[in-house]
């Protein structure tokens, strides 16, 4: 049907494209665990296939077959051990990271409460300065060697996993930024977490590891080199992002919801397993080290830490009249989530159209600026404030009042003038974050707080964290809004004690409720940050008040504006497709949506200046390549990648004189390159046009495409409706979809049925248990065709 | 560029098409929130659309946007409300068959040890005769009223959501049946749980809430009958799975992730957190009838029923020394499990050809020959056995030895000659088994069991769960996997204690692992199972144990077959399309796969005794429509269902004199169906060809089926590699598919950019601050085509 010269070049094509593994266009094509590297290797035998050898394909591909085996389970293996790798070596990560900011934050409240002893002035400065340095170094780096280390890297990931790769944001620096920039920037005492930067932190150190090193610095290793495809690597960098929130909050099943519902846009049940694995080993990984520093080796780590807040000594059972506080408490999570993502998104813009365009210097300010304002705050208004005098001291809780100096604890004595008198502002102002959630979730503790120091807090925490949001240090929402939550939680609480008369409500309940009601209403997340709520709370009984409250937060929020994550990735330019079509598409038809541009084709066999002239002309990243039967119709034969294109014109091997397209069979003609030239670069670039110098006689020679099409990229009838070929396009994560004219014949209807071979062979194996006829009846399947497809359609048995 | 009334036909349906709520051809094409249903009542706007008024377009637009907006809340509510109904349901029908167990449990232990204080003899016949009872009464529900409720149904579920209608599945006497019939043969002591049917239960609640009711039993309510079409079906389904899972394990995560692991073959992040809260009421309905039930009310019901092992008193720590016994129960769980599903497939396969074929009696005599020898082995075996002395009483764990009478628990005193005694098989065997595990997870009980017990109990059990398996009653394999793995997990565990010298250890972890890899082994499930196994003991420290184990048994078991739930799928003929296409599809084309029968294709106005012969002459459930062009070009212009030419056939309003196509634009021409007509039955199968009575006259009109065609179905090129249309035929969902010849032209390249529509739109709205603005810039979008696109390609410029 085709004539046999296309034939022929839609063959070599086939062959050609299975040899590369990224193929660019298809990443999620190849079927699991690494069959599509395989082909690389197959790639001899699929290479000296010639035609007149036809008869030994069949065993030819019985032993590609064995080979095959053997290399589908040592990639398997190959797999498995970095899932283990990534998660050990994030779970190195998040412990270095927290030992290092107890052991900063410990120091520096130490030192403070030695100094204002003697003098608050004296201790107030001091206090200020730490602060300042520690924030300074984490700016410093951020600014002068990894600028795509700032924030909280997660909304970049998600556009990475979403087909988005923004530069910069895996490379070793970006990892080296963000784990000494987050210790910089939280011991400093910004209102920030580390947890975001955590999950950047795992998805650096997955598509490292995956590369086998960072190639500028030297540290590849050719052995680690066995990840190319850009859906292997995908698969790597998720495991990494699942470790990050399984490191971050301890969490191993939150973190694997975490990377399925709010991460990854593709999701295959065989990957979820591994996540779930590469999670687990995090978890191991810092118990083991949590119980090492359990013998006082890690400094002031040890009290503090990993956040954990246990609140399984909260209350249990809640009567139906609590619900509708517990719903209040959604409602206000909804509306201030949502104001904050909206006024961080106006500050953020702000930011960048103003300030961040000066340069470093003023980054750089910024950042001490929001610093000494912070430390101002945190140190000048608990002054401000009347110290209460301790309550009871009941013993049944343990807790002491004023807490004993120098260790972490409720009731601090801050600028009392009596000895068992705490500051209910100091005890959550002027502390790390993490004990200060500690002791706003605590329960049997009544009272501690009165409610205009909450007030106060909340109203200057929030001011804090909106201020903090988007300066040029590694910055995660996580914990912020933790705070913030709890605080309004608690708030709720207290009003519900107090006017409801029941002792056994546990105002540390509602400041848990308030934070999941915030981190709802903020990030939009639901299942996963349900989980994730229960595994730091260690409290299964909570689920469904937390989950309710969610689903309240989030209905609110989501009247108003999208997640923190979605805006901040739109404003960072990096355009996520979402899961679901929009409604105009269904107006729509597939040629409306394509673009004004005209189609810029190739002919099968093109000159070089050619070439070179249309990949200057435009931006395009493909191109259909049209060639002629000998009847002189027009035939689309495949896409070629500009990025492909770039490789043939830089390595000129594929030049030739002859304006006529090589036959494979008259010898002679094979694939000259190595497919791992074709694989897309992780961190630089690729090749720029301009970099690639050509002589003027090299731009008379031309290039058969065949070899480098990709022989069938997804084809759409034009006037399909647009809602479909999103579906198309997003279910199958592909970057280029052909828009065609409706078609003149059906050559076939592909059922459920036909797609079911393999099934129909086992039968076959179970009732002849003979798998040499197996293996003929599959060969037979491969050799032959179907002779009444070929035939012209029947369609006028009934006009 | 494509004729004038080809245009047209095409036009009139795509009208059409979008009316019909279920699209048989894209179940998950239509967006989520329902607005797939919404078109049906956009209809009227849509049909009443006439080239006259196009300048009307704009307004009504608006209007129907108004509309729509309003709708979709309305049916986000809906949908809302059915999941917490689901919730309520499943949760209280979970109640329901655990009370009624319980009961029917409690009340025949206690008879028996009453009778068996005077004569052992008539206790084993009362004891024998009640357990028959109870199956006979199972096995006659389902042998004469619901032959669907048979088994465990999660094969026939996945399959319903993998896209196979087993027939009756979702009935509302399968309902009833799987409900009765689990009472039955758990109460009568069989070797199966109600788990599975538990899920099988959830599924059937879920479907007949959503299609309203039963038709078949006039519960048939108007009011609930919003759910028409088979995706908005799939996810109540999926809600409904997830519901039985977090009720039969009271489990909300582990559903959760059951149901997306193991059951759905379509997962969209939005059901997710749908499927999350129906799984969280589930757990408050259990939780609080528990609560309820605590103080008494349900009669033997409440210190056993629902499952929930508590290890939480179990051991904390582990040496590395102890992982080598660990992967050793991980092994045996592997090769246990092959195994168990070798030799089920075994007999079911022997069952399915020599004993069901003879009818309802072999059916129920089978049934009752198993719960007779059920009953002699449970009963016999510890008869034979000697008693044991007690061992010392430990205050500390609270356990007696022997247990008091009629209570559940440890140390059972069974057949000995002294009062402080007790029977070690009886313990396990004499026992309702969630009883019976209790007994073998529980910590502080070193050296209850003798090896010799255990191994007995552990061949007796194994033979019977395999002889159980298959015969006509609801059968759950979870709870008599967890029994059989944790007795070889404890014997392990005993072993470790004893050449381990530790005395921390406990035989209770181990058996918790055994547990777990057992079912590893058996179904190979594995995040799911992870966490179901965590919920059930409480116990989150045990996690990366249980993942060992897991990892190691799924290994082991899949170097030797599939899970028990693809094996019996594949049994019973359900062909489930895997997530990944077989490595043969790798060296095929999409020719080479659509069959051998040849495509029939109609034309668009087609006699209706063509249709008719041709549906009689084929069972292809779709057909091609080819209509010409004025110069006698073919074009094919969509699909046609065969289940709408069925409609069209039996309502006969669109049989026409006239050999031509209608033209809408000379009025008379509307659709005259209600788009309900068209949608799939549920509980049906259907109109029937030979139903429909045609008289001679009939025989010779015509059909215009241009408003009933899917005007633009999915096509592939025919020389597409088969990987790549499995997997857009399996990522979307597909049923029908065409395989065409290569495209002559590409019209344009659709890209990310160009499905980011509103995003642009919304960068508009931002920039401009005005909604009109808007609204007119998306009319313009809708009204406009792209000039460029239909101009003649330019492919000649490089030639």
């Amino acid at each position: 049907m085709l004539s046999n010269h296309i034939q022929n070049g839609i063959e070599s094509a086939r062959l050609a494209w299975s040899r590369i593994p990224n193929s660019d266009e298809s990443p999620f094509v190849l079927d699991d665990d690494g069959v599509g590297i395989l082909k690389k290797n197959d790639g001899s035998a699929v290479e000296s296939l010639d035609y007149e050898v036809i008869e030994n394909f069949a065993y030819r591909e019985e032993q590609a077959h064995r080979r095959r085996k053997l290399y589908v389970s040592y990639l398997l293996v190959v797999k498995w051990f970095f899932a283990l790798l990534i998660g050990i070596c994030t779970g190195l990560a998040a412990v270095f990271i927290n030992i290092s900011v107890e052991n900063f934050a410990g120091w520096k409240y130490s030192v403070t409460f030695s100094i204002i002893q003697k003098s608050y002035v004296a201790g107030f400065i001091v206090y200020i300065l730490i602060n300042l340095v520690l924030v300074y170094s984490s700016v410093y780096i951020i600014t002068q060697f990894s600028p795509a280390a700032a924030g909280s890297g997660i909304p970049e990931i998600k556009g990475y996993l979403n087909g988005v790769d923004t530069h910069g944001i895996l490379l070793f620096r970006t990892l080296i930024g963000k784990v000494f920039g987050s210790i910089g920037s939280v011991g400093g005492g910004l209102a920030l977490g580390k947890e975001g930067p955590l999950v950047h932190t795992g998805a650096c150190i997955a598509s490292l590891l995956g590369q086998g090193g960072s190639t500028k610095y030297h540290l590849n290793s050719r052995w680690f080199n066995v990840f190319k495809s850009d859906r292997d690597r995908r698969d790597l960098v998720t495991c990494g992002c699942a470790a990050g929130v399984a490191a971050a909050f301890r969490a191993p099943v939150g973190g694997v919801l975490f990377a399925l519902e709010e991460v990854t846009s593709w999701w295959r049940s065989q990957l979820m397993w591994r996540v779930f694995f590469t999670s687990a080993i995090v978890a191991v990984v810092v118990r083991t080290a949590m119980g090492w520093c359990k013998s006082g080796k890690c400094g002031h780590f040890g009290s503090g830490g990993f956040i954990i807040w246990d609140v399984s000594d909260g209350q249990e059972d809640y009567s139906f009249a609590e619900l509708l506080p517990m719903a209040i408490i959604g409602v206000i999570g909804g509306l201030l989530g949502a104001l904050f993502n909206q006024l961080t998104l106006y500050i953020t813009t702000w930011r960048r159209n103003h300030l961040h365009k000066k340069g470093n210097r003023v980054k750089i300010i910024e950042a001490c600026l929001v610093s000494v304002l912070t430390s101002v705050i945190s140190f000048g208004l608990p002054l401000l404030r009347k110290c209460s005098p301790c309550p009871e001291p009941d013993p049944a809780s343990g807790i002491e009042c004023p807490r004993p100096p120098g260790m972490y604890g409720n009731y601090v004595n801050f600028f009392c003038s009596k000895d068992n008198e705490y500051n209910d502002l100091a005890t959550i102002f002027f502390n790390t974050q993490d004990d200060a959630i500690r002791n706003l979730f605590s329960a049997k503790t009544i009272n501690e707080y009165s409610s205009q120091s909450l007030l106060t807090f909340l109203v200057m925490f929030y001011g804090l964290a909106v201020v903090t949001f988007g300066t040029a240090v590694p910055a995660g929402q996580f914990v912020p809004g933790i705070m913030i939550g709890s605080t309004y939680g608690r708030l709720v609480g207290m009003f519900v004690v107090k006017y409801y008369r029941k002792l056994n409500i546990e105002e540390g309940t509602y400041a848990l409720l308030g934070a999941a009601s915030f981190l709802g209403g903020s990030m939009r997340m639901t299942v996963s940050l349900c989980v994730i709520m229960v595994e730091i709370t260690n409290n299964l009984k909570l689920l469904p008040l937390i989950m309710l409250v969610l689903l309240i937060s989030k209905a609110v929020g989501d009247a108003f504006n999208d997640g923190i994550y979605e805006e901040q990735a739109r404003l960072r330019g990096i355009p996520l497709l979402d899961s679901k079509p929009k409604y105009e598409m269904r107006n729509m038809m597939a040629k409306e949506a394509c673009g004004s541009g005209r189609v810029v084709s190739l002919p099968r066999v093109v000159k070089v200046s050619d070439v070179v002239s249309i990949l200057q002309s435009n931006t395009h990243n493909g191109f259909p390549v049209i060639d002629h039967t000998r009847s002189g119709e027009p035939l689309v034969i495949g896409l070629v990648l500009r990025s492909h294109l770039l490789v043939i014109l830089q390595s000129k091997v594929d030049f030739q004189h002859s304006p006529l397209p090589s036959d494979p069979r008259t010898g002679g003609r094979s694939i000259r390159h190595d497919s791992g030239e074709f694989a897309k670069p992780v961190s630089s670039k690729g090749i720029c046009l301009d970099d690639i110098h050509l002589t003027s006689e090299d731009l008379e020679m031309y290039i058969d495409l065949a070899p480098f099409l990709n022989p069938s990229p997804y084809i759409v009838p034009e006037d399909m409706s647009l809602t479909k070929v999103y579906n198309l396009f997003r279910q199958l994560g592909l970057r280029h979809l052909f828009v065609v004219p409706r078609p003149s014949r059906v050559l076939g209807l592909i059922t459920r049925k036909d797609l079911l071979i393999e099934d129909a062979e086992n039968v076959n194996t179970l009732e002849l248990q003979a798998t040499s006829v197996r293996i003929q009846h599959q060969n037979k399947r491969l050799t032959t065709r179907n002779p009444d497809a070929e035939r012209p359609l029947l369609n006028g048995l009934l006009a």
